[in-house]
């Protein structure tokens, strides 16, 4: 994972870091403009977590491979995490819904498909481990059966469902997180070589991650201004998608989405050029089965404690099916190990059939999330 | 695609050409024989077919690889297309979007289930290219995913739904058309090779071709009888239908399907029988996608300017789980490049399942298409 | 099969025989404690089913490999058949239901996961046939369409509706009996030879088999007490339900469908343990194919002549749903032809998500098969 941050010093999302004391000075003088805090939050949220992913891996690597991999895993998608929290905690569990269901989609469709795309147009055919992608693709499966159910039954109206889907999430939730913790297990420590990359990847850029001490102090204070900059973005997020048109569905699936895995797109986009497709495979489906299997169900336990009331696994069906569908295409699609640029299309051609979708839906038939 | 048509002067189904001039002068002289002039244009449709697809040959092998890979994926489908025309200039969009479904889910189960039964009663195993089956799969699973989403959205009862309908329908159209130009653009010009049959065929029966004139002659006058011939058949369906005790659901998904693609199944079949499966699996799926990617798309379009009001991809849902299901099976059963007897009879039993099914079906429950 | 009960003589199960005397006693002396009989009714159908599946395996090993072949696949579910048709002339249709839909998911994901997980904890890598589970695997989704169809159309509340849904089972029984006798000369005459076993068994345990003539008897002996505790178990099972606190579902489900698959269940546990992987995958889903397609539509049929109505395919949605995504995940993730332990845990996950939904679901919102 070091190299994903590999020249990040000549990273040129680094320049919106000037957006960071923007929509704090922002914020302060002009609370009521909506669209602009939306914009300067945007601009700041993404170098941020690319210095968050920096700080990350800044850690992990001085940590050893096992802790250092569980450091990975379980702080790879802090952005992600930071902002829903925010959500959360506002009681907007629409637009938390949206966007742990919008990540999924995303990462698995978009962020993979583009690095399919985008390395399949340098390299003519590209090798990647068809074993990591299926074991990643074949967690998402079971975090979409989970999600599938609650939401199945939740359809019906009649309130003592309602506290069973509520049960059923916690159980679900806990279940999740095991098979999460089981996951880690099996891939970082007993069949560990399994997971190897198939192009066999070095460490060669070492040299440009910080210092422990620095690494640490970073990861504390970044996450605190991610936290503080997500609060403007909840906030300002919904006011801003009507100012451009857009339906509640498409900002919580799409933009929410986009905007906190911009700095993983980054680096799996530049892996793929340079034929290290195995490590683009591993952000984008690694990052989806996170979310699936880590975020959302911490998020539901976080719930029971910080949030106005309990969260539950009730997805809009509609969220479930794109879920669902987004899993089985990446099943379909990247099980052989063998990439070309079509592959990339093809994942991306389901990816802007859902935004298409989600973007002229008449806002008042969706529930997001 | 040569050898599609190998043999063709030898054709017994060339006797069926005798059923043209009966059907024009069956039409003039009682036009209201409904049944007996839906079983003259049958008759007559399916030889012209054949005529058809070899006409398309004769021009594509004339032209050079590339420009000929595109006529036949282009023409490959014309009489499937003249017969939708001719629905959709007479407005009957349930007839229109049964077709396409049941050519979708027939070529991909019948025609495909049927070549692997044959060849596997004479060939113990056979082998065929996994690639190209698997890329025509996806390419199908795509069309699958574009054509649930507007018709989950649609089961909405509300009037701002159906405008959206609409206009998904017609981003969606342009998204399948350009999904399928570069999956051209993938499989006849930058992955070519990939997609090379595995057992090597030649070019051996060039000289049952037509010369270059003789063959465009033939194809545009062969065109012109397909659509007056599709006229009066689109006219007498319904009729027959009742005379026959056939559901109008029967009549789109299995009648119009399987008599659109009569010609490509003496093909594909023949092609099985003689251990050519590559080219039967070229023909069934390559046609299914085909019809998903390039048929569907073109009448949505073509019904903004020539059908008495603008198409949609809102199918019966009926007919969309079926072709879902119709292209997970393909995925599931025709990805390992190797076939015997019993994959064909698996393909052939879901077929069954659903010509049953709708068979049976009360005709009020059906909204076919 | 034959090691399936390798070491029955000193089968700890075989202590439960004690129960068998002690149900009929209990039914005599207290025919109301519902609770107690439907433990000591487990208790007694448990080793019996053993008994059942040695002495057909002992009938099975004399009369050659096609023979026997037929008839291990068609006696080896003899306790579900025996409870089922207990319950189907009793007239509960959703207990038989929910037990079919029940031992599908029960066999393909907890027996199959489990011995994936067990295997797995002792051997690093195992290797099983692919072929043998695809083909399984592959029978089972036909089947899980075959169910979904009537389900859906079912779904509809018009009276015209239920007499289609009628006429539309029996076709599909004989359609999946059909393709259940094929899939047999398939497996066992035409293509035996692909379906062998990767490790290359041997028949070494045949010394521990029955002489013919004692199997024979004990065959019908046992099916009689079998019969006979069946009535007692189905009898006394909602009762007891009530008193665990356990829903209608889910002991239609989970409950009825262990008991019935426990005998079973140690066989494929101690293969997966000695390595015998492909064994394992053999009985886990031979079993969930066979009730599918031989014991569900046998049951449809039967119930035109013993049941007091006759019984169709039509399934609670929500149990087509679970046989559609236990069906997908094992066709997902037992394709590989390698398993290791974090894949059983995989199939258990989704089916503890299954079976913590139906013990959570309030049970009016349950129509249980």
């Amino acid at each position: 994972m070091n190299r994903i941050v590999q020249g990040l010093r000549s990273n040129p999302l680094l320049w919106l870091l000037a957006a960071v004391p923007a929509v704090f000075v922002g914020e302060h003088l002009a609370p009521e403009s909506h669209t602009m805090l939306f914009v300067l939050a945007v601009c700041a949220i993404v170098p941020l977590a690319a210095l968050l992913s920096h700080a990350t891996e800044s850690v992990a690597a001085r940590t050893g491979d096992a802790v250092g991999g569980l450091l990975n895993a379980t702080l790879g998608n802090l952005t992600e995490l930071v902002i829903a929290i925010t959500a959360l905690r506002a009681g907007m569990f629409n637009l938390v819904k949206a966007s742990i269901a919008g990540a999924i989609v995303t990462n698995s469709l978009f962020m993979l498909g583009m690095a399919f795309l985008l390395g399949g147009l340098k390299h003519r055919v590209q090798e990647y481990n068809p074993d990591t992608a299926r074991l990643q693709a074949s967690m998402l499966f079971l975090a979409a059966v989970a999600l599938l159910v609650p939401s199945v039954i939740g359809a019906s109206d009649r309130p003592e469902v309602a506290a069973t889907v509520q049960q059923l999430s916690i159980g679900l939730a806990v279940l999740l997180l095991v098979t999460y913790v089981l996951g880690l297990l099996f891939s970082l420590k007993t069949h560990k070589d399994v997971f190897a990359s198939a192009s066999g990847e070095g460490h060669g850029e070492d040299e440009h991650l910080w210092p422990m001490k620095v690494a640490v102090i970073a990861l504390a204070g970044i996450t605190v201004l991610v936290a503080l900059v997500s609060e403007i973005f909840v906030e300002s997020v919904q006011y801003a998608a009507i100012t451009f048109g857009m339906t509640p569905a498409f900002v919580g699936f799409i933009v929410v989405a986009i905007v906190g895995a911009a700095a993983e797109m980054t680096s799996a986009f530049a892996a793929a050029r340079k034929n290290r497709l195995d490590l683009s495979v591993g952000i984008a489906l690694g990052s989806s089965s996170q979310i699936a299997l880590f975020v959302a169900p911490v998020l539901v336990l976080l719930s029971l404690f910080i949030a106005p009331s309990p969260m539950d696994l009730q997805f809009w069906p509609g969220a479930v099916i794109m879920v669902m569908l987004a899993t089985l295409t990446v099943l379909f699609v990247a099980n052989t190990g063998k990439s070309a640029w079509y592959v990339g299309v093809m994942l991306l051609v389901v990816y802007v059939t859902f935004a298409m979708t989600l973007y002229l839906l008449p806002p008042e038939s969706q529930v997001p999330g």
